[in-house]
C-alpha cells in the first residue's frame, strides 16, 4: 500500500508525536512533533523535519546547530498516531548538548541526571 | 531533587506522551499517554499505567490481556514534556499481538509490515 501522510491520525492541532531512535545503538534520542507536511518533507529529503510548537514553524533538525538527523527508516504504529524514526544522529540530539534528551531518571523518588553535556 | 509529577509539562488536555522501551533489547514497544496521576501510580506500583484517551480512564497495561509492563526506570526529557519508560514487557505490547506497535515501515513510498502476530 502506498503511504500517504494524510492517512495518519493527528491530534486536534494537526500534530503527532515522533520518536527519534539511534538506528545503530537503539538509544532513544528525543521526542518531537510533526504535522503531515513535516512527515512528507522528512521522507522526501531524508532530513528529519519536525514542527516546532514553540516557534510554530518547520524545524529541520540541525539546520542551525549542525546536529542533523538523517532518516534511516520511518515506522508508524498500529493506531497510525505515532511515528518511530530510526536515524543517524550527528553529535548531540539535545539542545543541552547531550546525546539524548532523556538524561534525567527518577530513582527512589529523586531526579538523577545520568549524563553530562558532550564537549 | 525530589520528583513531583505535577512539575511535568502536560498538553492542554493534561496528558503527555510516554514511550515504552524494552529495557533489555532497546526495542521501542509503544507510545501511549499519561496524566499526572498515571505517572504517580506507575511509580508507586511499578506497573505501567497509562491514560486511555479513547476510554477516558486509567489503563493498567496488561490488566485484561496479562501482557503487563513492569517499570524498570522512568526518565524525563529536557523539556519535561515527554517520558521514556524502560520496561520489562510480558509477551506482546501491541493489541495486534505483536511485540511492538511500530511494525509498519515506510520503504520506497510503500507501507511494509515487518512482523507477524506472536502465536
Amino acid at each position: 500500500m502506498r503511504f500517504d501522510p494524510s492517512t495518519l491520525r493527528y491530534t486536534a492541532d494537526g500534530l503527532l508525536p515522533a520518536i527519534a531512535q539511534d538506528a545503530r545503538s537503539g538509544e532513544v534520542l528525543m521526542l518531537a512533533w510533526m504535522n503531515a507536511e513535516a512527515v512528507a518533507r522528512t521522507l522526501e529529503s531524508g532530513r528529519v523535519t519536525y514542527w516546532s510548537r514553540s516557534r510554530q514553524a518547520f524545524w529541520v533538525k540541525g539546520e542551525t546547530s549542525g546536529h542533523v538527523q538523517t532518516l534511516v527508516e520511518m515506522r508508524l504504529d498500529c493506531d497510525r498516531d505515532a511515528l518511530l524514526l530510526l536515524v543517524e544522529q550527528e553529535g548531540p540530539a539535545c539542545h543541552t548538548n547531550r546525546r539524548s534528551c532523556f538524561f534525567t531518571a527518577v530513582r527512589g523518588g529523586d531526579e538523577v541526571v545520568l549524563s553530562e553535556p558532550m564537549v
